[in-house]
């Protein structure tokens, strides 16, 4: 996985790919990627699924971190929260990250999901940071 | 919205069909539903996307959930969080979805992520209860 | 309970007694409290124990919400996560509070526990909104 | 710290006793911790401060970690979501936890917080776990 990666790569992101995902902003800790609602990405109740919502945000502090880590270390997610405050059905949302603790080994995250300005889903996540061989 | 929902309507939940995500057992504040892992779903490390996992998570907690409020009722999520045990890079997911405790207007859930029977994610998330029509 | 409370009454919330909490500012949906850490706060590490903090965020967005909800109204805590950034030994901790999204029903709440401006931990808390005389 | 502690010695847990906790089990992963209710645990609504309730959670999956960790390993909590069923305003609680997760460095535990039989409570957190001596 390039650590220096460009804003986007095909392929590079499968799942992210699937959903339209677009990464406009990644440096020093900071993230942004954007999303356009699509009829696929609806649930039954006719509005963006929460689970793209929280794609953004996992996926942001994805990108968050890994511009703050060294070259041979790479980062996971060990658990992230999300609370929605409104529900979306058309348009474009914005999410933007960053990490707001770092020790050696464990990262906090934040991001917040906008829709036209106003706010509408936040999360606070966990990761970890390893070498990139393991085992 | 259909309150007695099958197991499956054809474009009822379109983002869970974009996943693959299918319901084999919703009944008495319980769910459960399954995944194929596949190429379209990983994330930049090959593994299974974090996204795709909260999904069945999200989605199963509202079928339990679903299962066990009023023919007037609808319900939304609040907040859920997850966390990781361990990738997943192939094979089948199962997510089991309880109802823990559920007042008038709020209902707490818990999902167990399986694969191939071993523990990969839990989430325990807040739901809101409602009445359909809200406005 | 007085809904236009000042900043501290005598016996009003015992446990914050217990644990020398003390509210500095409340008003609009924001608050902050300060505690001194003590000998009969810590743990077995030897640091403030994790439930002193914790119960500063809790406190903290009780005072915060109830600062900005109607007079019949009342709140209380639904969930609160908690991560911690690192142990505090001894001197004052201070938690800023506010509210960053408020429904007729569901407020959702955020702290940060700073030492010497250094931040130490933060808290995401959902809290229901009821009428004072639910029966 | 003595890694095979006994299930009470006086002044090892200052906080904990301060509230009146104490461990009726604590082996193999698990742990069960108890507390009566009295006048100072109490909040303005007259009902047991939720800080105490997160408090019994935080402190037996401490212990409930200490007891399957190796002997120069320590832990301390990275995390932790509560979230809240019911209001107690007195008798006993009773809070049982169990490691659900562990790899080297990260562990997820879950707590159970009851009332005469009936969950009041429920948190799940992440632990850190580290040698003794990190620097």
């Amino acid at each position: 996985m390039p650590k220096k990666m460009p804003l986007y790569v095909e392929g590079f992101n499968p799942f992210g790919d699937l959903i339209g995902l677009a990464f406009t902003r990644v440096e020093k800790g900071c993230s942004q990627c954007m999303l356009e609602v699509n009829a696929k990405l609806l649930n039954p109740h006719r509005a963006l699924h929460g689970g793209v919502t929280y794609t953004m945000a996992d996926t942001g502090m994805g990108a968050a971190l890994l511009s703050c880590i060294d070259d041979d270390e790479l980062c996971s997610t060990i658990e992230i929260k999300i609370v929605y405050f409104k529900a979306v059905v058309s348009g474009t949302l914005t999410c933007d990250t960053k990490v707001i603790h770092k020790s050696k080994r464990i990262a906090t995250l934040e991001s917040e999901i906008k829709h036209e300005g106003r706010l509408v889903a936040k999360a606070l996540g966990t990761w970890s940071i390893y070498q990139e061989k393991r085992d």
